[in-house]
């Protein structure tokens, strides 16, 4: 073990990094009709309510109250955007920074779906408002969709865990960046601790994924399962061994982030695993049962 | 404006956000030159650097200088894993958290390719490294591809940005999250502050923005131009006008996230521009002229 | 030139082409109205006509009058399926060589949307009929997409074509198969007789020809235009110059496919042209001015 | 049963269809050694030949010696184009067409790689070949891929099939058109004559397929197995009962078509089977069970 090298003087002023996300945007525009037909029709996002001359929208997959608001206006433009802090305490970081800077225009008591927001003006003049109380979106009974994640001392992140029927945790995943997750925790079979499941690389689409099995195939390389989407996550999977006896995935994504500083864990039951993957694939028993080291069980 | 809602005391304690990513996993091999010919002829990897029992591995696109650390061993399964933290001082956070807890070893002196590490166990048992001092990838000549951003007071940071001959800025792409933009600025050709350009929705593939193309054809919705892939940030985009006159975007990132903390802006030439976007489409006129709201130019 | 190959004494029984392509299939139902919810709501087909206890159906771009045919029944199965013949000739030549076969039934008056249907057994007791008259889908208005080819030597069938203003060709497209297309012929700017415009390869996807193009890029190709889609015969295009200077494209068709024996050839005006590709993008200039060999057009 | 409606008068004269696809082009090229560079290597053909100024190449699942014969030249262009009859006696019909017609220019001894072929000129001046004998292409041991079909009445050719070791067929796909089949027959468990085990509704691409899982997955269809790639005939599935009962697949087979006119079956072996679908998913039970209608196995 090596010498500490904290405490060095030359350190450099700390990144911010107190913003989590863009969180929605006003649109003006003076054919509010049309616009919100666009909007709707054509683009596929839904009304979450109206207040005066505004349209409150969202898109699959959002989780605040609306991520659009659509105002009647003489002209286009935009109206504002919107930031969400990381949390309470990093939104008063930045109003702290904000005040007196010439930039700063105070608070306003929030819009239909979120909170307090601080409101300021960014050197080309738009609009820009910040905030961190908003509502989370509850899906009505009809749009709810077939499928639906803390490590105190590194800051990771629960996304998503299976929770079985006598209370005890089989798998959990952890993010600590705004991908769903950087690394997830099953139990093992074997009652062994510090062993190994798999290793996931991302690529750009599905067929890549798709692609890469005909080129595992043509390898000669042992493909365990896939391709198929899973429930969890909803990552497009297939899982190979390398020579060695390491899983290894490939996977995409599609453009899911949890941009969300206060994401809630979703959490599966035993009931729900048991239907298998996303479209019915049934887990394959290895997928239980091989992790590296390999265990000698014993049968002495 | 109304009263500000800072100092409550309601506030919950503020959750941790001091690692950045993960940053690479060691794997522990018995057949070290199969493994070896696994990850570099069928994955695609490409070696950078070997160390007594070890060769360190990077993908495409990974900025660091190795991902996976292949290491020979008497069985398979996981030496380590590391975590790039988000700063030098959130590291320290993380350190003065872990010491004491019973899940901290110590330091070491660092690796190939990083700084110091602090190694501690999870509580599965799986040995875990944080770093921040990394050595970025330096691309060799026949490797460098034919494709190649700070606002004080939000803590955004700048990804990428055109710079002309005459060394003003012409365009610059923020984030303040893993995407490689949140919003994005261009300079103004009527030279109007606080217009409008557009904005983007992204979809989880590039057929789907093929498939835009044909719904939006299909309801006459203007299309300004693409399908096609921008150089700049390398999204595969698609521009419409809706109804009120304001400029959409669809579009897709494919896997692709800003993960460095420490990102260096990209800086496009005047030169580098007038080559097109990313396969030789010529950007269109409008797209440098349209904003909204409309600027009466006047000629009087 | 050598000797004929002609009337050898070795020639094989010659293969017969008389059927076109399956044409529809009768599908029994016990459950008539959740059958229909389910082809309607969830596969997306459309309604064309009900007779008794029958609803005919038809999918998208499907040239008939219904490809599906969903009968209530006592239980499920297949009622029959039909296959086009290629001719009036051709259907009688099949049907001359199955009377007294042991599997022909006989003739029916037809069906909804088809003419007389000879009627027969396959060998694992099915119901199978052949027919050739049929009646071609004319889509309503409100259902009519955005976008919409003799020579007689050879037997090449002309599946699109573009008539300008003046009542001269300015574009053929021709068939020997059941692709789109096997070749075409484009009025030459400069007069010249026998020129080159391009060679086609045909990739499984479009996200194909989108890797076609990074490949491209990264070898220093000349892309001439795309990746885009045609409106005429709507494959998704990418036009590159090969070193020599012969133009070569990089497409994709779809499930497109060119299989009625009696297609009407679609005619694209001087007008509907200028609109450019599918999606907008201008044809470049080159398009209509490079052909190999070079031309010396002079000017003395 | 109706009246025959042979013998009508009002007959058109046959189409023909003597042609069954475009076998082969020769470009030139004044930079022979860059333009095969470009082929070969950006393109990723392969080399077949060698004869005097001309290379032959093939792409990926060519059947013919080559698709392309480049040669060196003073200038560039098509040198010229072939096209392969749909039989000897096909060939022999559009020769004797041709005779006298102008175009005609007489036969030559053929070509590396096919027989004798009849020159022609378009009505354009290009030169055009025709012939029918050809080599197929026998690919060597380390480009051998990872995966590998008559009904005399009506003219179906067999594509591919199955043949248990005891010589029995399990399964048989047919073609009448340049799909690789349009209907298949697999031997019912049950033994029963008649019944009806699915039918295919083809997709654009491999995306629309995995759209459709999750179409039906939202709307509560029974997903019996897939999305997975099949061996036989290499199209990528998905497999749903309707709400009646019948078995319903979504497909897409890539820019896969048959155009050779001797098609040689595919045999697949008993062995070969057990082996799973192409990337090994294992066949679920039901798909060699369920059919339609139900058959009641009684066990009295």
């Amino acid at each position: 073990m090596a010498t500490s090298p904290e405490g060095t003087n030359l350190m450099q002023p700390e990144p911010i990094f107190d913003l989590a996300h863009l969180g929605h945007m006003e649109l003006l525009t003076p054919k509010p009709d049309e616009s919100l037909q666009f909007f709707v029709n054509v683009m596929g996002m839904t009304e979450t309510a109206r207040h005066r001359d505004s349209v409150y929208l969202r898109g699959w997959d959002d989780y605040e109250h609306h991520t659009l608001k659509l105002t009647a206006s003489k002209t286009s433009g935009m109206g504002h955007m919107a930031f969400r802090a990381r949390s309470q305490q990093a939104l008063e970081r930045r109003v702290s920074a904000l005040k007196g800077s010439g930039y700063d225009v105070g608070w306003t008591d929030g819009d239909l779906g979120h909170g307090p927001a601080f409101v300021c003006n960014d050197p080309d003049g738009h609009r820009v408002e910040l905030y961190y109380e908003t509502e989370w979106y509850e899906a009505p009974p009809e749009l709810r969709p077939a499928l639906k994640n803390q490590e105190n001392y590194l800051g990771c992140r629960l996304t998503e865990q299976i929770v079985m029927n006598d209370g005890s945790e089989a798998g959990m995943w952890f993010t600590v960046s705004n991908k769903s997750y950087d690394f997830a925790y099953t139990r093992d079979h074997t009652g062994t601790r510090g062993r190994f499941h798999h290793v996931t690389y991302a690529v750009d689409c599905r067929e890549d994924v798709l692609r890469a099995a005909d080129i595992f195939l043509e390898n000669g390389v042992f493909i365990e399962t896939g391709p198929h989407k899973h429930a969890i996550q909803q990552t497009f999977f297939l899982y190979v061994y390398e020579p060695g006896g390491n899983r290894v995935e490939v996977a995409n994504a599609g453009a899911r982030l949890i941009l969300a500083p206060d994401w809630k864990p979703i959490v599966w039951s035993e009931e729900e695993r048991k239907k298998g993957q996303a479209w019915g694939l049934k887990t394959v028993e290895s997928f239980h049962t091989h992790g590296t080291p390999p265990v000698d069980l014993g049968h002495s």
